[in-house]
């Protein structure tokens, strides 16, 4: 799904959690932001899990986000093995409309952040992660800063003129 | 804590969750089930507690015990390395009563079970590790079975007691 | 279902609870696991149940799986008849979303252990036994060790496969 | 507790559970109802408490009141096995604010009717009794049912004092 | 829906209730019991519900039924003019599963109790209706008794037979 | 605690409540409306509180506040009997912080609303008495206006000083 | 949708609340309230929103109703910018029931009440409205007073034609 | 509390957030990032709130971190105005946990992501602003990439001490 140098790694626990997480890769695809998309389950791949957050700075990733359901697991693995941020996706399962998911990413324990956005909303993962790669000294940061404030003009002009 | 070799390892995420899971230390003791334990914490220490649960079963451990709160991946993470059993205690923190905890660790997708406990249970932790261990066709089983019945004769006669 | 000497007992308390419970028989049959499958009611069947408890170790089971939904007493009672480790499956049904089956399963008092797995997580139930039954020191324990390592790697391959 | 023959019979899974159920035994004193008060552990009497349950009749009881915490599932035990009415009283424990034991208690399958009152509510488990005697066709229902009336004016009164 | 003189009143709030309540119905009509079923509402009649409570005892009821979805008041408005027990029904609704109605029916105030069933619980309602007829000390009583045992019975045989 | 003609109703189901709902009498207080104080309890005084609410409009009462825990009913049941506005107070009791309140209060069927505050937020309850009132075409409510518009400038200075 | 001078603004953070505001609008269509209704997102029109908030009273309106979901700003923030009362409407989204849309409304801290409604409870911000424009001491609420009887009498004479 | 000139705007709704608040300043401080804390409440300062939010950007500041309670508007609302990453806290009050507060934070609509934090999670958004200044392409993010590394290595060592 990337063409350039990734900048940001978009990992799930499980092919199943695509049809939410994809909304996050368009959302880097409307930003011109260059990432990756893999499986990486924290609990049936555990030390390529580690092993893909270990290296994930080095290779020149500058944005985790990592989708999960149920007892979500995998933001706060990953974010325990490397210093970049990382953005966590509650994914709904079948039961608890996601509440599990919520509280298994969001309520991380002192020293390892997880950014965590609202059930089911990769689409917002994917913004954030364009306002942290904007909020760099960068000229990736310049246009991307640029970028959000048109398409925040373009929230804007869309909800008016429902609203007229 | 241990003087045998140790058959339950008896983990946790923090010494602040001693207070809660040293219920299941005094439990294994009462059975005489030598155990062994330690802080483990899968955030702060992510890679030891991977090498600790790949090698729990080649060290001689049989059945793994992990307690943690929050966003508590440890459990879950332990079992997605071993394929001991292993028995997780919710830990309450300060908001939410443990419930955060609880669905953190029950919650676990198909194919890496825990086996969860009640919220701070951690008593009925070490009593299921001893079940477990009496389950199997063995010496320590046999002894094992013949203590838990007069564990449970002795809960009766204690009820019982105070009904009188 | 089973054929030879079952070693796990796999009970629900309604045949409604099939279609989620089965998952457990599937897991059993795929590690080549002798079980029984009963309906065995608390409330309907209370005599019966603790029955079936009381005599499951001296029929040579070593584990029992139990499934229910709403005020699911099933797996504590029989928990509380038996030294044998049981699982509780908690069955969602029309409302609440298997919380109040879970929380019926899980919230044991101190004394009476039930090793719980995630709401309708059958699957699970029967890998736990599994992974109980391969805990022991026996020949049934090497041989399910190794198919549990097998099955690990499976998991892993699969998830792999996906990410690549 | 009692002096007379019981009609009710007031049991609770632990003694610790009498703090919160002694205002159903005091709720029965005030209306001159006989009762009789026991612990009778669901898990850790289960053949007492069935044999309590299945007696409880012919002993002439006439309303049973039980109270339970956590996994509380001796009101729905004792309503499998007896014919009279089972009222439930969820008893608090240290975390979860008694949800767990409200669920436990009324979520009760088609077939078995527990009569569930509030977290804690063990004085109108006294009251519900009284009621539910006092719904009869003799000598003792009349008296209850003047004395119901003298108690709801008394309510009135004194609320309506309060508000003066 | 009733032919001799009623014993048990059934009401709810709403005639979108019905499908939900009429399994309370079809309970009484099993076990013979005349009732009489009508739609009272909290809300819309508040004096007529007021009044249904005040003269319900001297009509003859020995029990109301009330079922009750959301904002549930019903139920323990009934309880707070009749000395009758009141059993109390939570009706779910398109949001929340029931919950709402659970908590609104059963955490009554000390001094007015509600006997709440289960979240959609109607046909227990009914079957706690026979069984508060059924403790009185009369000819009625003692046919319920009677048929109650059979249900039982009749309950575990079903039961058992799926089990066989 | 009034002294010109009231316009405002303020009760609650206990003077238990009084703790919480001053608050509600003290903004009424600070905003010079005239109000009256009245324990008036759905379930203990249920024909006073009917009473209550039918009268209150050619009373001269403009709007209710009306407090109460647990299955809250005060402020639904007033809803039902007057044609003013009623303002719910969830109050929190012992367990459920409130939250059983607030849902019986606020989850009112279509046909009688109760504008609800926030748990335990009387205060609220008496500033949107004061915003009501306020927004008539009236000598009283230009006054309000007026006092509204200052005390939000006086919240936005104590505000901004403690930002300084 | 309004004819007159509009008194009462009737705003949604999204063109897909409509569904459940419309109630709301049709409520207000009833009673003869002039009212507008408009698109007005606390996220992606904020000034535009707060603009709103500041004007609608000199405007001439003099209540406003506001649905939204999910983390529903929308009321709170208008009311932090008027002295007018703001009616919440908490709007269901895909997961968890509207129970976020709920707290995100009605917790509001004190100094700033919204007067909020139940779950998807547009037809009762409505008829709430109604009542407040009511409770006014002008020709229009004398009106509305009146029809708010008419109201209540055909709810009433609905619900016990059903009864009868 | 700021020296430099401040890269992190650290605001809440209210000084009494700040015994929760001030651990992300500690977190700060100890990776040497200049910012700057302010009160800056969405309701009752909001045109200076919107204001804020506006110039954090022209102003330098590149992260903002927001902590509010109950119906918790600042997060949300600042990342309404503002392209700049936006860390909300959810800070708990008197009841529900802060289970609203993290509700009204996190369930963002699509457009506008706010990078939630646990409950009480005030210093993982101080460390979570320091990843991701760290994660850009400049002098300081190497420095603070380096120091976070020593961070996770000082995290490691203490828990693994503990472990000892």
């Amino acid at each position: 799904m990337s063409q350039g140098k990734p900048l940001v790694g978009l990992v799930m626990g499980s092919d199943s959690d695509w049809p939410v997480m994809q909304a996050a890769a368009e959302a880097l695809d409307e930003f011109g932001i260059d990432f990756e998309a893999d499986v990486v389950s924290a609990h049936r791949m555990p030390l390529e899990m580690i092993d893909y957050g270990r290296k994930a700075a080095e290779r020149g990733l500058r944005v985790l986000i990592a989708g999960a359901g149920g007892a979500a697991h995998l933001p706060g693995m990953l974010a325990s093995v490397t210093e970049l941020p990382v953005i966590g996706v509650p994914v709904p399962l079948k039961t608890l409309d996601g509440m599990d998911s919520l509280l298994s990413i969001v309520q991380m324990p002192a020293g390892v952040p997880v950014a965590t956005v609202s059930i089911g909303g990769a689409r917002n993962a994917g913004l954030l992660a364009a306002r942290i790669l904007a909020s760099a000294d960068d000229q990736l940061a310049s246009r991307l800063r640029q970028s959000l404030r048109e398409f925040a003009q373009n929230l804007n002009r869309q909800a008016s003129a429902k609203g007229a």
